[in-house]
């Protein structure tokens, strides 16, 4: 097991009616910036239930709306501005991945005094956490079970083609609500997102290289059979409560640190998702099932006997040659992805060659020229992923 | 899945070589009162690096040896008067549970001052926090994987007879350093005792009804196999590095609220086992090693999901009829107990009918008389368990 720090202080309060603690966790008499994305946390009435919770303690209480898909730099710097002016002391995310991510970045940012106009420079620091030592506490309610943003301290901003992480020791929320029953007005389109958004968070930190990290393969496993017992089942019947709820809990566990800690992680699939989606605008969790089957395909040889793991105790699969075990492996792989309607080849969505030649100067550009677990995948061995998910 | 809160803030520094990071981890300037048990944090020069780490930044260092085995409350009054007389800011607990668990209680009560000279009452409480607003802040350096209290807010104090738990949401360490190494000087006997405490803090938690807590089963089962995997081999070579990092993190996952989190809780045979201990001597884990298999034996109807459940996932047993697969389990169970020189009777001990009647007096003393997931573990249904074990 490799040395690792693990902390994770976040308050997860989990369950139907869990609306009803925001009173008890929001600081009395604060002055609270509200922030939501489009119209669905208005039009479902989940932004007015918020507001009477909030009021119930002398809160004053502003909204910010409109933070998109893939939060904007140039938004964001209006909500900072908005915190800066009103003097803000605690902002409520109420929202999926996006708008939690743009609430961390508004909170840190909006403490950073070294970086008053030029917030662009935050997005610098790669997978180093930013130099702040205080951010405007938040906390999240969440709406779509994807990111794992409701209890981890990164965010993934986006300014023009640029898609960039940005990690901060203060961008825990202070606490989480997860009701999946906020979650069954979701697009079921949005819901398939999730559940392979968090499939692949779990492979990103699980297919690498053995590391004796027992406990983290067990759970990482745990949570991928999981979502493949679960997946179809809350995909196509959005109020089954249990499905759901097992959804929204491992979607939370895919990515706050505890699979991870100790073991080695990839990322490589991520980091040409994000450059996919800055290009095309594809949702993240769709370019992820692209890339991540052309990831194994190219690099089987590396990730061999995780593969075989992942193969047999996810799979059950225990028959045949190791380069058949693992082709059965990514072929179920693929085929989970498509019962939820989600296609896995770059020519399902009418692009190939002249993408590929885009997204390599992206990676270029955002230096991300030695990827993976092993830090092997230079732009060469990009391109072949690339290729291989024509 | 039932509704729950999960909030865990302690900072785990977890491998080989972590005591370097004590210097960040203590705040600097603090006046510091190391805890510990008997002779061992000091013969084998552990405590001698912990203080020369902490001088580091100008600390004044005291220290309170002696806490025992079952940390007695008359002891740690003690080490609490101390606190308040030299104005300590921070505790740093070098040890097993029983020190963690003491210090625990010590910056508690400490900080208790309605009840100054009767401490004795923070005992009362059962499973409910004590109420208090704050606590002393403390960490801890493990050298005993076993009882998980280095990331927990749970103490078990005794008094005479009185082997109680103690809660408060004041007692998270701040951190928690982990360093496989710092336990390979600890007798077999004591390795042995925590893989089996280790094992039945999982069981507690996950062999009762089903509840659609998918992770959570997963998770307590990874934690089951990886204890079996690694339990004898970390038992016979204590300088095995991988095997040993295993059973310390599972140690902490076993009982750090991750795998309870919406899930239904036993208990019982914790509770009868601390009556034992109070009322023998004999060591916690072998107390829980004799009533967990009589405890399944007895309430197996209540238990037949989970139990088959875990025949079936931890044991791979998939053939005969449910009862049969049933007792095979606890079989295997006890043959593991067995395999690390831990014995499942209470005639093994010499013990039978008299001891039985004494932990009947004590339990239905302590208000211990509606215990397990169902509340139904009365006073007679204790007595048909103690029996079943002898």
């Amino acid at each position: 097991m490799q040395n690792f720090s693990f902390y994770n202080p976040t308050n997860i309060v989990f369950g139907e009616g869990q609306l009803r603690e925001l009173d008890n966790l929001v600081p009395k008499n604060a002055k609270v910036l509200v922030t939501y994305g489009g119209g669905s946390a208005k039009s479902t009435g989940l932004l007015d239930k918020v507001k009477s919770e909030l009021v119930k303690s002398n809160r004053e209480v502003l909204e910010f709306a409109g933070i998109p898909a893939n939060p904007k730099l140039e938004v964001l710097i209006k909500a900072i501005e908005l915190v800066r002016e009103e003097k803000i002391d605690f902002l409520l995310a109420v929202g999926g991945g996006s708008v939690i991510d743009g609430t961390k970045f508004i909170c840190v940012a909006a403490c950073a005094d070294e970086f008053v106009g030029r917030e662009r420079e935050l997005m610098n620091f790669g997978f180093n956490p930013v130099p702040v030592d205080r951010a405007i506490p938040f906390g999240t309610i969440l709406t779509l079970p994807a990111t794992g943003s409701e209890m981890n301290n990164g965010a993934v901003i986006t300014d023009g083609k640029d898609k960039l992480p940005v990690f901060s020791t203060q961008a825990f929320p202070k606490f989480s609500i997860l009701d999946p029953t906020i979650t069954y007005t979701l697009p079921a389109k949005q819901v398939a997102n999730g559940i392979v958004d968090s499939f692949i968070h779990t492979v990103e930190q699980y297919i690498t290289f053995p590391a004796e990290g027992r406990f983290q393969d067990r759970t990482a496993e745990g949570i991928l059979q999981t979502l493949i017992e679960i997946g179809k089942k809350t995909y196509e019947n959005p109020e089954d409560y249990d499905s759901r709820a097992n959804l929204v809990w491992c979607s939370t566990m895919a990515l706050n640190g505890l699979i991870g800690a100790g073991v080695p992680q990839d990322w490589a699939t991520h980091m040409l998702g994000h450059e996919i989606t800055a290009l095309t605008g594809i949702d993240h969790a769709r370019t992820l099932a692209v890339v991540q089957p052309a990831n194994w395909r190219i690099r089987k040889e590396q990730k061999k006997e995780k593969l075989l793991q992942y193969a047999e105790r996810v799979w059950g699969i225990t028959e045949g040659s190791e380069d058949a075990r693992i082709e059965k492996a990514i072929l179920k792989t693929e085929e989970f992805f498509h019962s939820l309607d989600i296609p896995t080849k770059l020519s399902d969505y009418n692009l190939g060659e002249e993408l590929i030649e885009k997204v390599l100067v992206s990676l270029g550009n955002h230096g991300m020229t030695a990827l993976s677990e092993h830090g092997d995948v230079t732009l060469d061995v990009s391109r072949e992923i690339l290729e291989a998910a024509i």
